[in-house]
């Protein structure tokens, strides 16, 4: 694959409470395998506490060094959520309330009987110029700001938020991937793998350990955007496992 | 709590398999908390790929601007375990053979019948100088060099190994907290809670919904390395739940 033809993405989590271990991200294999789909390569991700300083600079790293930005929590209405603000901050933009997010959830609140308050109301600001994500779970909405996505923590909002923005998002070619599951120790395959590395340096080649339950297991992972690549290489490496007299099956990563 | 007594942490997570989404994290949340219970702070996570200028510059940024570093991932025997490589070079320090860690991994093989070879012989290679960090999963060592400790990726292995780390840790006062869950909407607390905040500054106050069985939460969580403090402000939490006609119940987070 061509250098220029990789098109990469960050994701930025925000928040204390991943950060103490109290919550376990959830959105971190959605959006990895989400954006994968799309050929567009997760090169980083971030975990920071909700530190002004931290995100502004998170921010401005992130959407400079990769073609898009994802950002998830710190959108609701309470002190701890500052996302907005920084976003302006690091766009040096005013943080204004949107007519349209304002909109959105006046309708909501009134369908709802949900009395409107000042905490509520900072659900609708965002960055000057930004455009709203649609959230269908709970209305209030994320922003997008250049290559900036702005969305919620909450697994079941941020996908339905992600789930809008597939036109908004251009991929390049997706990378395809094989995996090969074999019995044999990592250290018997090592030099094989290596040589077969070497010899395919443009393929993704990952060997990952784990113990199932029948046992200690070693998956090969192979990664392109050519089809036709990927399944000479996966002969490849089953000739190597039986070469060393172990058993193998090819299965969908 | 004065701020000179907080000791931080990051975490550095090595390793394509992360990014592509195909295995999900389960260390940051075991690191977290048992730093947490050691008076360390977990203040930053970063997810890099295999790739060494990307983990090089990761571990001299994070071991610089926090009182420890740990990573996962990258230590075993294949082509795409470069950790060791690349913190010997983040240190600028040779990688040599650790005699120790060939000793161990020898007495082990020979035990188990295993052949040696060259691929095995690099899960004994350390920056000099090195301090091992004992794997009763695997005899594979992980090592600590200076503030950074290079732990495997594999859960069971990494919290084998993070578990002898605790005599070599310094931590602070441990961060205590609170949890108050309750059936109100953010958007009535949020005013309530800040006015919170704002009273008690050194309190981390922290606001999180969510969706279970029984219907939407929110559970405010409250920090702090007084436990007297988390008693007052989780009393006066409990007050604003009852003025706004709400039920709450007092976790253990």
């Amino acid at each position: 694959m061509a250098k220029s033809k990789t098109v990469t993405a960050a994701l930025l989590i925000i928040g204390n409470e991943i950060l103490s271990g109290r919550t376990k991200d959830a959105n971190l294999p959605f959006i990895a395998e989400g954006l994968g789909g799309m050929g567009i390569r997760l090169s980083e991700v971030r975990v920071v506490p909700d530190v002004a300083d931290e995100i502004i600079a998170a921010v401005n790293l992130l959407r400079e060094k990769y073609d898009y930005l994802f950002t998830t929590g710190g959108i609701g209405p309470t002190h701890d959520d500052i996302t907005a603000e920084c976003v302006a901050r690091a766009f040096d933009r005013k943080l204004i309330q949107n007519a349209e997010a304002r909109s959105r959830l006046e309708e909501r609140w009134a369908e709802a009987g949900i009395e409107m308050n000042e905490a509520r109301l900072r659900m609708a600001n965002t960055p000057e110029g930004a455009k709203l994500i649609d959230n269908p779970v709970s209305v209030a909405p994320g922003f997008q700001v250049e290559n900036v996505f702005v969305m919620a923590g909450v697994p079941k909002i941020m996908q339905a938020m992600f789930g809008s923005l597939r036109e908004r998002l251009v991929g390049g070619a997706p990378l395809l991937s094989r995996s090969v599951v074999c019995n044999l120790p990592e250290g018997r395959l090592a030099s094989g793998l290596g040589a077969l590395q070497a010899q395919y340096p443009n393929v993704d080649i990952g060997s990952y350990p784990s113990y199932a339950q029948s046992g200690f297991r070693v998956a090969v992972v192979l990664r392109h955007t050519d089809s036709d690549v990927l399944d000479a290489v996966a002969g490849d490496v089953l000739t190597l496992i039986g070469d060393l007299g172990g058993e193998a099956e090819t299965q969908s990563v």
